[in-house]
């Protein structure tokens, strides 16, 4: 089994090897994924209305109490039991380990641009931050069809948004000209920064009626004046990952669309190098990790 | 002409006394109303969608420059001159005096339960702050068939939410039992509250996909946490107002289901003591100035 993600371990691709007696959804020998979620009460209208990511007893691939009382470890195994609900149909043209990262970075970016409506050919759409999920939400707009424009606080990620993501435009943030310059031209910004930062800024990037969807979560919380939101009637929404539905969707549009991230493939000896690594931001943009060895020529 | 609302006067209601060769909309008699804006460029993509409101070059009826370069004064005259395009046709059985306040207070209340769609029969909408736009969203909200739940800091108001306006149920928002057991039951909140407040508690109200529009404007930031936004794929907006299209349905609806502000008509010459008793919030909920003391009996 491959698995990726070193923070969290939920961005999880293998092939089954054993299947219980009723099992339907898949057969021994199929490729699947399973991302952050492994569980929930499938009865709330939350879970009857497949978000089951919303379901008050969700249960995390990762730091969860599982069913049988033991904590769920996500993918840091060889092996994974996960009930067929939470198993992802990984499509035949996708790699499997590349693709990976789209379990939880895909889906993250993919279902706010689709429910707050910001996948229409041609609107202006915003990426505020390039990294494991940035660089995901560029190429998910771009298939959509719509003009992205990559907002960081660095010059230096101008090239590789531009020339390798093949985002439209590039905006330094704190770069108070250019960003004036570009005041109201954007109908959406997904924020996949997790660190808190001004929003007034971001905010005067929207037209009016425009939606900032936050995706990063900062520990501490942000600055929300009122004015620039009521002047605009502008929204700040959140948004965490997605259902089993629509994860199923987004890893079947990006096979079709052929959307991967950029990921190092690494083995598992080589961890401890690439946490080190990941403190310095020194990825891009993904670590996946063949957990069993199993990418090593013999 | 009559004229309310005492720190910014624009909600003003009046007979039309004269008119110019081209107007269509009014004729010498009738009457009307101005709210909140008195021009606007007529020509960007918010005017030609009637959301002259959000046009960039809005004109407000109180405080911005007019088109002759002089400072708009608002209601605070016996006589005004304005475009036809900004007047609201005043319905035959709506009381003129009475209704004025609807034309900011309403409005402001009215636009957003219909934009974000919190305007369905048997929602669960909260109305945060029972103050002069509160207490018409609550009505507004009756009146759309949905169950309006009053938050407020005082259980002082709690008589007066349910037995006067109608409410369905009450909050106290300072007692965290109370708003625990009412967690996770709200489609959403109009916050009407002009001061900063804990948003997470209020937050926590909502269901999850829910909504809560903040139409006060504190001049302070908020503190956003991220993570109750994220977990419910919940929404923070804000509203102003609205277009003169809407403004002028929403007076219709509102004479339609017989929807009144509470308010109370003062002469002018009582105007110190009225702000006096508005700086102790001694009114409910309005103070309607009878400029012209066009209701004194003679």
């Amino acid at each position: 089994m491959i698995l990726d993600y070193l923070d969290l371990l939920h961005e999880i691709v293998g092939e089954v090897t054993e299947v219980g007696s009723k099992v339907e959804k898949v057969k021994v020998g199929d490729k699947v994924g399973v991302g952050c979620l492994v569980g929930s009460c499938r009865q709330c209208d939350q879970c009857t209305n497949d978000l089951e990511n919303y379901c008050p007893k969700v249960i995390w691939t990762y730091g969860s109490v599982y069913t049988d009382g033991t904590l769920a470890h996500g993918g840091y195994s060889n092996l994974m039991v996960v009930d067929e609900h939470f198993v992802v149909n990984w499509p035949e043209n996708l790699p499997l380990d590349i693709g990976s990262p789209l379990l939880c970075a895909g889906i993250t970016t993919y279902s706010p641009l689709r429910y707050f409506g910001l996948d229409k050919p041609g609107m202006n759409i915003g990426v505020v931050g390039l990294g494991g999920l940035g660089h995901v939400a560029v190429k998910f707009a771009k298939a959509f069809g719509t003009k992205v424009t990559v907002i960081s606080t660095s010059i230096n990620k101008k090239k590789e948004a531009i020339e390798k993501l093949g985002a439209d435009s590039f905006l330094v943030s704190c770069d108070p000209e250019e960003m004036q310059a570009s005041a109201g031209t954007l109908d959406g910004i997904i924020n996949t920064v997790s660190a808190t930062h001004p929003l007034v800024p971001l905010i005067s990037l929207l037209k009016p009626h425009g939606k900032m969807v936050l995706v990063g979560a900062p520990a501490q919380p942000f600055e929300l004046p009122v004015f620039p939101l009521m002047a605009g009637r502008k929204i700040i929404a959140g948004s965490g990952v997605g259902g089993m539905k629509e994860t199923q969707e987004m890893i079947d549009f990006a096979a079709k669309h052929n959307i991967l991230p950029d990921v190092e493939i690494i083995p598992i000896d080589y961890i401890n190098t690439a946490i080190d690594r990941l403190t310095k931001s020194d990825i891009k943009y993904r670590f996946v990790i063949d957990i069993a060895n199993s990418l090593k020529p013999e």
